[in-house]
């Protein structure tokens, strides 16, 4: 048993090489960056983090500078389910969402990167170890790209090993959007995964319209069609467009999954690690998912979420998309003939340059 | 027209003269108040407040300091709906609950506050005009209080005026909780309304059970028996239970209410406008309510408040709970033979003691 010494968070800006945009959220110029750092007694260290589009950084490090450390150091960091509830109780008034579940969720990460660390144990090993491996796509954010530098975007990740592909869709007409998936169908061709992505933009009629007008194209999903809040929906969508559904990425706790999954409003439960409540979420909605006989992909920090998925037999698709990080990452997510490889360094195996990232503090 | 020209956000730590407990959010010695003050070109100015029980206060004001000037300034003052969404969405990913909800709240307040003050209109009138006044309960905090004390207090809550009462449940044997809501029923006498508040306590069997066991008693209604989180379990224990249910100070957003609603989970929906997004929201839940049939009760903020029930044909019970900001705002509500008075003053008429909030900055 090592009680937590120390807790130290990090706020940093990330400007982008390429601004990217998709249906709802505009043009992103730049993401923020949380981190945190936790030291037990013994000096060993698990680092957790969380990002945004590029708002609400400073409430997340509001959080994890001037609550977080009196609700954790001089607790068991063995403890983690303790831990997890001591401070989701603690802030749920003024919480349950939010950045209060971001920053609980980096604290989270940390916690377990530093039981791996501990254990000498890579996390999916630690939480299962099905595999050392996952299936992964690259996730386009490419709305507004012209067709041409989409599929060179296509190109170059064929080449970089991977094996199935997300594009965005959304565009002001749905005939676009379908001219744009087919044609991108026939450049992979037939029965390469191909998923699209609508970033909560469709009225649920018109996501079922899309639904059903991509049906010649066989896609292995549909994502975010309309907005989370709408459980109801998603299972109108799932049940009369015909296509696979995944969403999740704007969910925040394991009830908002149970909610969705047990409606049967999703097909490809999507948690995002970094803001669903941390690793103690993700593998709770992992095993709901299991419970409920559905695959799991992911949204986001894919360093953290290959360990989560392989770690599982209902893992599928990692997605791959880490914004600038990997710039600032010492071994970035290794991709090999469209698998994702789960490092076998303990914890999350994530090392941060963190005298790289003193220059863009926010 | 008018545009907004400043957007300021003021942090307070207010100390209880007593400290309050309930089942879930244990002793409370102190509460958190965030303000924003927006001001138009003209110079006029609207007030908004939210508060939380001791947490996240910090991350709040973040908010309000950092992300909203930014969003507000510039803005056509009274197209708040149009103000609501671009806050909404700006924030929405790493938003979407928590201290980003509470934020938008206070400013929603604000700009509500502020189309009244120009407008010269009171809210309860700007916003419906049912009547000037609504029904009003004491919200007792005493789950601690020995049986005397408890009843004590209810004579003081019956000497100021107050015609319906409610006192929290959740002790830790159920036996306890009847005993002591019998000897308040019998200290009150038929007829007169009280209701009992759980704060979350129990699982959905131990609600069950307990809304059972007090069915003697004839409850107004019982409040918030499980967590928020779970809608069917609210569902199972309205049907259940036989006894009325009042629920919603810890959902934030219009959607939570409609799922609880739409299933059935709820008898008296329960919105705080400092955390469900102010009163553009608080006025859609009142209507949504209606369209289901459901009368509306309120959490916290009082002085707010009284005007969106007092607005609706629907508003029933105010909350009167004001942690202790009575001492800092020029005239506290009216309480008058169980009837709240909604002010006349325009806007909320709420004047807070800026000078005596000075002392008490976080």
């Amino acid at each position: 048993m090592a009680l937590i010494s120390k807790v130290e968070a990090g706020f940093y800006r990330i400007p982008l090489e390429v601004a990217v945009s998709d249906s709802m959220h505009g043009e992103m110029l730049a993401f923020e960056l949380n981190t945190v750092r936790i030291t037990d007694a013994d000096g060993a260290v698990g680092v957790g983090y969380t990002y945004t589009c590029g708002r609400n950084g400073a409430a997340i490090d509001a959080i994890l500078r001037r609550e977080l450390p009196e609700l954790l150091i001089g607790e068991d960091a063995d403890r983690i389910e303790h831990l997890w509830n001591k401070i989701w109780w603690a802030q749920h008034y003024g919480g349950r969402g939010g950045p209060t579940v971001l920053a609980l969720s980096a604290a989270d990460i940390a916690l377990w990167d530093l039981k791996g660390v501990r254990l000498g144990q890579p996390l999916w090993k630690l939480l299962g170890g099905n595999a050392d491996r996952v299936t992964c796509y690259a996730g386009g954010i490419d709305l507004d790209y012209p067709l041409e530098k989409l599929l060179a975007q296509t190109d170059g990740n064929l080449k970089k090993g991977f094996r199935a592909i997300k594009m965005k869709v959304g565009r002001k007409r749905l005939s676009e959007d379908v001219e744009r998936v087919a044609a991108m169908r026939r450049h992979l061709g037939d029965g390469f995964p191909l998923m699209v992505d609508a970033n909560m933009k469709w009225s649920v009629d018109e996501a079922i319209r899309a639904a059903r007008a991509f049906q010649p194209c066989e896609l292995t999903w549909l994502e975010e069609p309309i907005i989370p809040d709408d459980v109801a929906g998603h299972a109108r969508i799932v049940r009369e467009g015909g296509l696979p559904v995944a969403a999740g990425e704007n969910l925040r706790t394991l009830w908002e999954f149970k909610q969705l999954v047990a409606t049967g409003g999703v097909t490809f439960p999507e948690p995002d690690v970094t803001n669903c409540g941390g690793v103690t979420a993700f593998q709770k909605i992992v095993h709901l998912a299991e419970a409920f006989n559905l695959p799991v992909t992911s949204h986001g920090a894919h360093d953290v979420t290959v360990h989560l998925l392989a770690a599982a037999p209902n893992g599928a698709f990692l997605e791959a998309h880490g914004f600038g990080l990997d710039r600032y990452i010492a071994e970035p997510l290794r991709i090999e003939e469209g698998f994702a490889i789960a490092p076998s360094r303990p914890g999350h195996g994530i090392a941060f340059d963190w005298q790289g990232l003193e220059a863009l503090r926010a």
